[in-house]
């Protein structure tokens, strides 16, 4: 699949545009308007860049408003086009967008069909005349065309060689449910007579489409738009044209270029696997639009294959098994890792001995395995520096992995160690991939047991993300590591909303089964605050902001008050909320004292209840340890206000106190 | 008019937020639930702060999905709502608002009015054991009930006396235009009966209405609700408890707590004269709806006193008749303000010499008139510190920014200097309310005359304004100085998109008349970067952000090229801009190749042509010159990326060169 990205995705001067495009890995770009004319680089500098760069030039757009105008508005439209025709011939590119009209308030125009399918023959003789190719898009907000079924009838009907479509997942999507044509539909076009295919995925809003299109688009997978099956309707058009991207999102434009492009380029390469897999689901199956069914590896190989597209598959991973351990890293000997390694074992963590090369140290309670990195910088709090996966395939999982241009993380073992897979997630995280647990050999005694006995695991880690990289740590983690996120969520806390996104995995088959809790083997929830900055060092986000970890026990009562024997600083919960628990649930008596006396919170949904509480905060880190009962496969979202004001207020006292 | 402001307006702890809602002078507030659930105060802690404060404790809020439910759920209902009086008994609050239900997702809920007139009725019998009052308030999301009409009708039947209707303005103006009733209805509600006023303004959204309330509600006069004409209905009604503010707002959740109470303030200051000016403008010409024509000031305090409301006004002002200077400040002695002074001369200023007392100088170009201020801190950049507008009587001027809670600007005045009146707008910028030009004299051998003769005069200042206090800004200008917000408008740069806000002067009424350019006596813009942060020091902001001043003459071809001849640093315009300009609008050869030759930008319109040019940026600053031909009256907005691209640019290299 040609892989292209159109210029107006990406901040800075075009030149950092095309280089960071390039270094990232796209075959092409589209030249928007915009970035040429406000550029220093003449048309035949940016041909000779693009062609350093090994980077073709696929499109130039956009040219607005060509059609439905009276006679004298279309002559300089025209004149206007044949300057753009030239300019193009100058910078070595042959095909120009052309999107539907948008009529100027008051404007005296005409809404026919066999006028703007005459104009646009028109500009198509002009265009061959400079062997330029016109691809006509139909804007989602066209006053006249609005939709890519008219806009190729349009075409069709202008019967022009040098006269195509453009098919724009944004325009064809978002129309979806507010009258617009079904995109099976396209596969009524015939692949030559589509010159051209941009995509981009969008949250689904409720809002004009124009300021949605504007503001709100995002790479593919970081959306809702059925994509894969959008792309699988082009393929089988037989189009074999550039895949290019065309995203308009307030944060990408500002964010850094280089890892905008890279994030853009993994969102290409996971629409092109999900797109094989799409065609070959549907070719096992005769149907074309349920992507459920995993196809096989030999299905898959025909399907990416059997296309004019020539879709390129990655290594298959399925869904990580379990969270294999967490990492947090402080500065040895400082008064924060003290404090944290007291936190662990009034948690109920042992302490399995140090690393035998490395100074690191493992905690673990029953099957959740806490590292604690001795090697952070002097000055920075302690923050999670590290998360392992249960992978079935180390190998397979890290090169899928990096083919999704995740930064893999060099690491130096000993002879006689584990070597450990490792990558690095959008907010420097770094992310293991492990088959099991040899690794907890090289600590202490080399005992690997799970220890003390019982049944505690992680249940859920909680990571702050910066907001320029929160589209980007969604598909981060869905490509990577097959988590699928959950619709977000809104929680309000002193310092203005935090926007929670859960990723996880699917419900275990044996789910309800056992009369147990639910099981989810991963979930992890990304937390955006807005004023968590991009440039922050871990460790030093504004004091307002926390990640944890989360550990679910079997008895979260007797647990709690093994803690609080061993002196656990548990977060402070206020009456308030126990009054209002009480309000809300008219709890049993005797239940709401046990509640109050440890400082627990509760949450009950129709399938279960949900028991947890915090501790105090080291650095940037504090635990969480929750039960869930029956059904509950929440995280207690109803608390989190508290759990947010509550640190708030701490935060709040220490800086008054100095 | 009583004031009042829920808590959920406000960032930071209860206790912050009760002490910052008292500091900024409001006689009440709502307690909103989630504020006092997660607060570790208890009820009579918090009874016992507002009371120390002078700060009632107005409204306990919300109570939601009461209505429309099976009798179990009711039942369960009433015990909730028994727990919550009893809070209020702790809490000393008289009055709970009581939310049209939002039924959940398959509830056997039951849609009729009588129904839900009775269980209003059975609340409203037990909070009366309570001595509580409930106010019931439509939501325009409500499933059943979403238009106060509706609420009223049901409160009318289920009549009882501790019922009441809550009219919230952001649930009943967000649906004219889609269904609502027009808010002139109220009038027929009894006063006895309003139970409570909320009031919110929002910018005119097309969105679904749940998220446009969630997250984009602002403070009276930020948005395009006509709140003056809602309250003249409310006050209409006999109405004369609080009006209090509910806005929830992404942004004012994370700004600064005591700046958004004051923020908050002058809104409801704001609003409560426009509403006396609307009831003061109805009764002279006996009509409702048309604030356009000025009452007297008799007429006014009639209005303000005809009503329960009692409704207080400011010192009356006009709209500025002129920008009366521009003052920048930079470190004395610098490279920096060497530059300054050298582009001063370049763009034809005259240096009028320095200030009798102070480190200060006086540069003028026609009516134009800058001030260099040496007064600048060392390391910080030069920039725009003051604008100086032009006011019929600068004490009432200053009187009414005062009573609008803008903060004076103290000055020392030698015993024979004028005084000036000055006051500190949302970005610390400091205002000047000039009545003439005396000041002068203090300057150099104290020629005030215009010089050199010319007339040259500020066209437009250009100031960019943290994302925190955007809102604030633009109601600080509109309520204290009675300039006009425009709609905004985004402008793309390759840092991210800049929101663009003009707040102006009406056209003159001479402005056809003379064939001459429309005249406008004030022209501001602010420009929202969302990468500038209210912490930034004026003069340290993000470099790839800069404010200018831009000046008017008459003949810009002619200026430009003595400005080239005195050395001036242009901006320089890409050649890919003129091949574009040409492709547009297909100018007359020599004219483009003026344009090309000295960096000029053009743009026209259907009323008129516009010319301009920037200079080179010293610090935070830069010029504009402009000529405005006929009747255009905008910014050269098509040539603003540019404008931008350039800079960024510059900056950009400079970054790479060191």
């Amino acid at each position: 699949m040609r892989t292209g990205i159109a210029t107006v995705c990406l901040s800075g001067t075009l030149e950092e545009k095309l280089r960071a495009a390039a270094k990232a890995g796209f075959d092409g770009v589209e030249i928007f308007e915009t970035d040429l004319v406000t550029s220093s680089l003449s048309p035949e500098d940016v041909r000779l860049l693009a062609a350093d760069l090994g980077l073709g030039l696929d499109l130039y757009q956009p040219f607005r408003d060509l059609d439905s105008v009276p006679d004298e508005r279309y002559r300089a439209n025209l004149r206007r086009a044949e300057a753009k025709f030239r300019l193009m011939g100058r910078l070595g590119i042959d095909t120009i967008l052309v999107c539907s009209t948008v009529a100027a308030a008051g404007a005296a125009y005409t809404d026919d069909d066999g006028l703007r399918a005459e104009q646009l023959h028109g500009l198509a003789e002009l265009a061959a005349g400079h062997g330029v190719k016109v691809a006509y898009e139909a804007l989602a907000w066209g006053t006249y065309v609005n939709d890519y079924e008219h806009a190729w009838k349009i075409v069709e009907s202008a019967d022009h060689p040098n006269l195509g479509t453009c098919l724009d997942t944004f325009h064809i999507l978002s129309r979806l449910g507010t009258g617009g044509p079904d995109p099976s539909g396209i596969e009524a076009i015939p692949g030559e007579k589509v010159f051209f295919v941009q995509v981009a995925d969008a949250p689904k809003l409720s809002m004009d489409v124009l300021n949605w299109s504007r503001h709100y688009r995002v790479f593919p997978g970081e959306g809702q738009f059925d994509l894969p099956g959008f792309l699988g309707h082009a393929a089988r058009t037989g189009y074999n044209g550039p895949v290019s991207l065309e995203v308009f999102n307030d944060t990408f434009r500002q964010a850094d270029v280089e890892r905008t492009a890279v994030d853009a380029m993994r969102s290409l390469i996971w629409l092109e696997e999900r797109t094989a897999k799409t065609l070959a689901a549907a070719s096992a199956r005769g149907t074309a639009h349920d992507g459920a069914v995993e196809p096989t590896p030999a299905q898959l190989a025909q399907a990416s294959r059997a296309n004019a597209m020539r879709l390129t598959t990655l290594p298959q991973v399925a869904p990580p098994a379990g969270l294999n351990f967490a990492e947090v890293k402080s500065a040895a000997g400082t008064e924060a890792t003290g404090a944290l390694e007291r936190l662990l074992a009034q948690l109920g963590f042992a302490p399995r001995g140090d690393h035998r090369t490395k100074p690191v140290s493992l905690w673990t309670l029953g099957e959740a395995r806490i590292v604690l990195n001795h090697q952070g910088a002097a000055g920075v709090a302690p923050a999670i520096s590290a998360l392992a996966f249960d992978v079935a395939d180390a190998v397979t999982a890290a090169a899928r992995a990096v083919q999704l241009k995740a930064q893999p993380v060099p690491r130096t073992s000993q002879a006689n160690e584990e070597i450990l897979q490792a990558v690095r997630a959008p907010d420097a995280t770094e992310v293991f991939l492990c088959e099991d647990t040899r690794w907890m050999q090289e600590f202490g005694d080399g005992d690997a047991s799970p220890q003390p006995a019982g049944s505690a695991r992680i249940d859920h880690i909680n990571l702050a993300q910066p907001w320029q990289h929160f589209d980007e740590a969604v598909l981060f983690y869905s490509s990577v590591l097959a988590l699928t996120p959950e619709a977000s969520q809104d929680v309000s806390s002193p310092a203005g909303l935090v926007r929670s996104q859960v990723m996880q995995t699917a419900l275990s088959d044996n789910a309800a089964g056992d009369g147990g809790a639910l099981r989810r083997s991963v979930r992890l929830a990304l937390n955006l605050a807005p004023w968590i900055q991009a440039d922050s060092v871990k460790g030093t986000l504004r004091d307002t902001f926390q990640e944890h970890i989360a550990i679910e026990v079997d008895d979260l009562i007797a647990h709690a008050a093994a803690c609080r024997r061993r002196g656990l600083p548990f977060l402070p919960i206020p009456e308030n909320y126990y009054e209002d628990l009480d309000a809300r649930f008219g709890l049993d008596p005797e239940f709401l004292a046990a509640l109050r006396g440890l400082d627990l919170l509760y949450d009950r949904d129709a399938h279960g209840e949900f028991l947890h509480f915090y501790t105090a905060t080291v650095g940037s880190v504090f635990f969480e340890v929750v039960q869930r009962i029956a059904g509950y496969d929440g995280f207690g979202a109803p608390n989190a206000p508290v759990r947010h004001a509550v640190q708030f207020a701490a935060q709040s006292a220490a800086r008054r106190a100095g």
